[in-house]
C-alpha cells in the first residue's frame, strides 16, 4: 500500500517547516492593501494556499546549497503568488465555480472579481522581486508567466481535439505547469551556486510533466469525494489529454466511432457515458500509457538530483516525485 | 472654434513621426508569437492600437534631454502593450463589446480568449524589459499596474455609489488612469538625467487627472456618433463621475430624488432618462465644476514643464495639454 499523500507531504516539508510558517506570513502581506473588497479576497485565498507545494520546492531546492534564508522565503512567497495568480485567472475563464472542494473567487465574489484580483496578485509578487532587486528570478518568472499564457493559447487555438498529438500536449502542458514548478526550483537554486542551476532546473521540468500527467490520469480515476470535482470533468469538457491521446492509437474502429460521437456532442454527457469513455480508454491501454509516460519523467527527475550532495532537503526532493506520483487530489 | 483633434495629434506628435512608426514595429514583433490564435488576436490588437497616445509621450520625454533613441522606442512600445493589455482586461471584465466604435477582444473571440490574451501581453511587456535589464522601467510600470489593479478594486468596493466623494474619485482616476501616463512620461524621462524625472513626473500625473476628468465630461457631453459607444454609458452602468459627485452638492431636493431613483432601478435605462440626468447634472454646475477641476490639473501640467529647457519635444508636451482638454473622443 502507497505511504498516504498528506502525511508524505508532512514528511518532505519537514526540514522547511518553520519557512513555510514564514512563507504564509509574506503572503498574507504582501496580498494585504488598503482596500477593503481586496482584504477579504485575501482571506479567501490564504484558505484557497492549499499544500503550498511550490514554496516547498523553493525552499529544498535553496536547501540544497545551504540552509533556506529569509531570501528563500521572499522567493517562495512570490512563487506562491504567481501560482496563485493563474489559478484566480483559469478559474475566471473556466466560469469555475470550485477548487479543492473550495468555492472560488469567481463563485463567492465575481468574474469581475477574479480577473482583477489575478492582475492584482501577479503585478504585487513581481512589485516584490522589483524592490528586492531579484532580477534574476524576475527573468525566471516573467518567462514562466508569458509560457503559461500562450500554452493557454495553444489549447484554445486547438481546432479537431481528438487531432491532438502527443507532442502536442506535452507542449502544452510544458508551458502550462512544467514552466512554473521549474521556476520554483529555479528560484530556490538562485541561492546556491550556479552550479545548482542546471540540475535543479532539469528536475523540476521533469517533475512539473510527471505532475500533470498525474493530474490528467486522476480525473480519469478518481470519483468526485476524493478531487472536490466531478469524475471526468476534463472529458466532460472535451479536454484531451494524455490517456485518451495514446488510447486513440490503438482503439477498435467501434470504440473510436463512440468516442467521436462523445465529442460531437453539445449537450452535457451522462455520468454512464464518461463512464463508458472512461472504460475504452481504460482497454485501450491509455491509462497504461500515461502512467508509463508519467513514470518516464519521474525517473529523469531523480536522475537529475544524482549528483547533488546528500542532505535531509535532497531526501526531501527526491520523495517529492513519489509524491507527485501517488497523491489522489 | 478648437483646432479640431486629430490634426492636433498629428502636430503633437510630428517630432516623433519616425519613432511611432518603430514603435509599432516593435509591438508587433512582441506580440507575436507561435499561437495561430495569438496571431490573429495581434492583428486586432494592432488596430486597437489606437492613437499612441501614451508612446508619444514616452518619446516626446525622452526628447527633452536628447533626441529620442532606439532604446525610447522600445520602452515607449512596452508601455503601450502595458496599455493594451489594461484594455483587454476593462473590456473582459465590463463584458464589452465595442472600443473606440471597434469590436473588443471579447466580442470577436471570446471572454477567455481576453483574460489570456491580457495576460500574455503583460508578461510579455516585462519579459521585454528584463530582457533588456530596464530595471528602473520594471519598478516603473509594474508599480503602476499594480496600482491600476488596486484601483479597479476600490472601484468594485463601492456600495452606495451615490455617496462616492470627490477625494474617492480622485482616487480611482489617480490608480486607473494617471498612473499609467505619468509612467508613460517617467520611462522616457529614464533617457535624460536624474533631475528630469520630478518636473516629467509631476507632468504626467496632472496630465493624466486632466484626462481621465476630460474622459468622464464627455461621456455626459457627447453622442454616440463621435464616440462610438452610448452616449452616458458610464450613467447606465450605474457609474459615478466627477460631474454627479460635484452635482449632488448643489442639488435640488427634487433633483435628487429623480437621481436616487435613477441610481437604485435595476432594470434598463431609457435615452430619455439619461438625458434627464444629464440636464440634471448640467444644470446643478456639474459639468461646469468638472470642466473647472479639469483645468487647475492641466494648469499644473503646464506649470511641471515650466523649467526645462525649450525644445520642441518640449512644445509638444505642452501641446498634448491642450489636446487632452479639447478631444472628444
Amino acid at each position: 500500500m502507497p505511504v498516504s499523500s498528506p502525511s508524505l507531504l508532512q514528511q518532505i516539508q519537514n526540514p522547511v517547516t518553520g519557512q513555510l510558517d514564514d512563507v504564509s506570513q509574506v503572503i498574507r502581506q504582501l496580498v494585504t492593501a488598503d482596500v477593503p473588497l481586496l482584504d477579504q479576497v485575501g482571506d479567501h485565498l490564504m484558505m484557497m494556499r492549499g499544500k503550498m507545494f511550490r514554496p516547498t520546492l523553493t525552499l529544498l531546492c535553496s536547501g540544497v546549497a545551504a540552509a533556506p534564508t529569509e531570501r528563500a522565503v521572499h522567493l517562495g512567497a512570490v512563487v506562491e503568488l504567481v501560482h496563485l495568480a493563474t489559478l484566480v485567472h483559469d478559474d475566471a475563464v473556466d466560469h469555475s465555480l470550485l477548487r479543492r472542494g473550495m468555492p472560488t473567487v469567481n463563485a463567492i465574489f465575481s468574474h469581475q472579481v477574479s480577473v482583477i484580483t489575478g492582475d492584482y496578485l501577479y503585478s504585487r509578487a513581481l512589485m516584490q522581486l522589483v524592490n528586492r532587486q531579484e532580477h534574476d528570478a524576475l527573468q525566471i518568472l516573467v518567462d514562466a508567466s508569458t509560457q503559461m499564457s500562450v500554452g493557454e493559447m495553444w489549447q484554445m487555438s486547438a481546432r479537431e481535439v481528438l487531432d491532438t498529438t502527443e507532442a502536442e500536449y506535452e507542449r502544452v502542458i510544458r508551458s502550462k505547469t512544467a514552466s512554473l514548478i521549474q521556476s520554483a526550483c529555479r528560484c530556490g537554486a538562485l541561492l546556491g551556486g550556479k552550479e545548482f542551476d542546471a540540475p535543479l532546473s532539469a528536475f523540476g521540468y521533469s517533475l512539473g510533466m510527471a505532475f500533470q500527467i498525474a493530474d490528467d490520469l486522476i480525473d480519469y480515476t478518481q470519483v468526485a469525494e476524493t478531487t472536490g470535482k466531478p469524475a471526468g470533468l476534463d472529458l466532460r469538457e472535451h479536454k484531451v489529454t494524455l490517456p485518451i491521446i495514446a488510447a486513440l492509437k490503438s482503439m477498435s474502429p467501434a470504440a473510436r466511432k463512440t468516442v467521436n460521437a462523445f465529442f460531437s456532442a453539445t449537450e452535457d454527457h451522462s455520468d454512464a457515458e464518461v463512464a463508458e469513455i472512461v472504460s475504452i480508454v481504460s482497454e485501450s491501454g491509455g491509462l497504461d500509457y500515461a502512467r508509463k509516460r508519467g513514470e518516464q519523467f519521474a525517473s529523469e527527475a531523480e536522475l537529475a538530483l544524482k549528483d547533488l550532495p546528500n542532505s535531509q532537503y535532497k531526501s526531501s526532493l527526491i520523495s517529492t516525485i513519489s509524491y507527485v506520483m501517488e497523491r489522489n487530489s
